[in-house]
């Protein structure tokens, strides 16, 4: 099994820079990633020194899959995400948003939380189930370079929990090779990710990526062993919950054979919502497998 | 126990109809309720006839509780739904937000779904579990009165899964007696209301009313078996997320005891958002009971 | 010229409260209104008491118009606007969403202003032109009774720049009578009303008011001697904006013979936006008259 | 006088191209651009034809300013814009959000509009006064390669009519020499941009750039004559309006001497706003410079 170790970070998903793996369709590798920090705070009395490094969710990538085309996409399967030195970070500064109801006193720090027994040691008495995902996953454009923080079309810091071991993550594919990105791995992480920080750790994860020839997609795609799942990142979320539900009826039109119409009232019923980090409006649409089958 | 039977329906949470029943705190009380349609869809060719009742979500009530007060709350418990009539009616017309990504082609419809064994028969290959809850439960303001349109503090067109049996639902009181009013059941709702029409049915509900004296609330609150959840409505869907985590922030504060900046960092990992209607933006923020009693 | 003095203050477009005043279509009439806060602050030493009135904006009104039914329009005539005590009051308080940048520490003070010589005196160096506005007109709904607080189809508390002397304000009429309501005079404003506190003033206005039958609009229109104007409000302002684009667009097709595709492409090009207080997302699109007579 | 003529077309703000121009602060140079649709469309019978340039807004640069550092900022003079084939373009294609009001039936099309004698001659009856603005201007971030698409700190696709002669924008440098872009001029142009299309037309900009030592921005910002503007784009729009208003007010503050809770009493009753291509939320906040010396 091929292991792509840590090396340069990089923050941006740019089809710019030379790839540093290069695998066949269907293999599986191992992929290193540093923490949402760039690996500046390993103890409580680290902080985020921005001089040193301003930008955050480092990538390792990209990787080139051999084949991969514009207009195909990668299916890329979780087999598993793994802590590299057994710890998570977290961090609060301002609260943003919350200011007007909170006050703007929020202390700024950060907060080791060890991870052992498959729970995160969150505070001496609060234990929370480890529950990994990745925060970011993306491939590279051919117009333009995102950054780490936006998610868009490509993927990236979607910040939405379906990211994790077990699922398939369909991204588009705009450059040959696909140039795949991935990191900001979190050990869990709630909906809407309020403070903008999660339980960030170094991880290593192993993934199995293939390609889907001619698979034109508008944008990410999540399968699980009970779901699909749409997602669009963008605000106003009302705008990124229409679309993804746009897109969710499509893709029930286009792959199991659901009249676009049907479909959308049936969602009315039965669809779910997975709500990313809620300051760029990530929104996953989901409806459950079991309804996919029996188009009316 | 009392029964509140179907009477004059009600469009709006007003405080100046007079009272349809009266009962004590700690009491239960059946409540009969029409569906969203004004019963106007009993059938497939049934179509709603907007010229003899324009206004959709009649409530029954207003229930007066005696000895609530402006600055209490009232914790209604839903003991149980019950559909009066076996089966629930959804209704297509207009896509709104999705036309310009579907078309505006949706044709317009009704179509009824019997309610048996547990299932509710979409269609003759699909069925949707029975899963009941009201879409809309609020009292009357002291200030405007709310048509069942949207939501609010006092509640309203929440849309909110949550409101099902076995929770309880906590109301601000604004003026004497509460004046309850319930409405709009649903078979069953996903996240969203995508279409903006549920599974909506004539219904039988059972609630018991307690009177949480000087107990003031800014908005609505739910207690499921397992959870505590703020509801906030209203756009952006961004400033109602933001809104439901201060004010599930503050419940923490003031009920059990956190420090609110340390509920700030955990809800980032550990909080669940519930959407309702996403045209009116209403959000549930929840958290697990088991992390209240571990402040840190 | 018949006078509607100061009486009850009302906080809501109610259907529900006897009209103060009856006139036929084409008359002119005074109405007296108290100041947004009330009449509480009459000199820098006094605050909002919210235990004596928690409302905001009190309106004069109702004002019942011969003949108006639902399905026709009100065209209310401004003819002036004049200060009845030779000053207005304004007030910050918090910050709200610009707590996260500014922080939480404003001052929360009163601040009256003498207005003379056309000029406000804002402070002993700076003067503000008076240009004089209703930040509230409307109408009463047959559904629901809105609070002073928000905007919507039936007017209300749009506080957009373009309600003053000189303009025509067209309303829908939903009962018999029209009901209407004015109230909020300020003695000028800015585009968003950012602290959601105007330059607050007791007055005098002189309104006409006609009745355009079978004139059914979906919401306010405003008619200046250079522009006409389409009011929608409701957050997030992106929906807005495009809604009150619509109206626009329709309201050329219906009465002045424009393709609606036409108008589309021609107000890209020449469209005017004018924000009323951002925080209800009151947003005003405008085309200048001169274009309106050369359907193309 | 330099000029920069047509060249390669960029359609990203890139730090990683090579500079095509160096200028010393202070010099005056011509820059020639093409249109939006990458001159696609010079007759009524052309067509995007997306297959051979599937971007929009081509820039011209990127220019290196001698001196220039991350944390100084551009100041760009626009001396005047001239169109160089005496017509401009507009094109209508999909309503997208105000399809749920118009159908989404629009038909698809090119308008060519001859520019004669200050007037743009959108039809046979109707002419539009000749007011040109650059839809883009924009410097290179440090982070990422933003797309013509979308404005931000570092400007981009702004969509203001502030960008026009006359007037200084006031760009962050996040780059040593900046990378100076510059592309999508319009004819004229609304508040907007309802369709997303302008009046586009291949034009020669004459600039004259200065570098600000050392003045962080946390945005575009422009002069006017007769007013300062500070501009943010995102949605959803309250959010880029409270922004923008926030940094005008700190520009208040540290430029002219306000305290920040007297300026934001005052922006209350004075201020203006300009809004951008609503799609993305672009908001400019002003103030009259007549009371920016009158700190009080």
């Amino acid at each position: 099994m091929k292991r792509l170790p840590l090396g340069p970070l990089y923050y941006e998903y740019s089809r710019q820079v030379e790839p540093r793996l290069r695998i066949e369709p269907g293999e599986t590798v191992v992929v290193e990633t540093e923490d949402a920090f760039s690996g500046q705070i390993r103890t409580n009395d680290d902080r985020r020194d921005r001089t040193k490094m301003p930008y955050s969710n480092p990538q390792t990538g990209p990787i080139w899959i051999s084949g991969a085309e514009p207009g195909d996409a990668l299916a890329v399967k979780i087999e598993s995400i793994t802590p590299t030195i057994g710890q998570c970070v977290t961090r609060t500064s301002d609260p943003n948003q919350l200011a007007q109801w909170l006050g703007d006193d929020c202390p700024h720090g950060t907060h080791v939380c060890p991870i052992s027994d498959g729970q995160i040691h969150w505070s001496d008495k609060l234990t929370i189930p480890y529950a990994p995902m990745l925060g970011c996953i993306g491939t590279a454009p051919s117009w333009g370079a995102p950054t780490t923080l936006p998610a868009g079309p490509h993927g990236g810091n979607m910040d939405i929990v379906e990211v994790c071991p077990g699922n398939t993550i369909y991204l588009p594919v705009y450059v040959p090779g696909g140039y795949l990105y991935l990191g900001d791995a979190h050990s869990a992480m709630g909906h809407g990710e309020l403070s903008a920080s999660g339980l960030e750790m170094p991880a290593e994860s192993v993934i199995t990526v293939h390609v889907l020839k001619n698979k034109r997609q508008s944008g990410p795609r999540i399968e699980t062993p009970s779901e699909i799942v749409t997602v669009v990142s963008g605000c106003p979320m009302e705008r990124s919950t229409a679309q993804a539900f746009a897109q969710l009826i499509l893709w029930m039109e286009q792959d199991f054979g659901w009249n676009r119409w049907r479909a959308y009232d049936l969602l009315t019923h039965v669809a779910q919502l997975s709500i990313g980090y809620y300051g760029i409006g990530t929104v996953g649409a989901k409806v459950a497998k079991r309804y996919l089958n029996q188009p009316s």
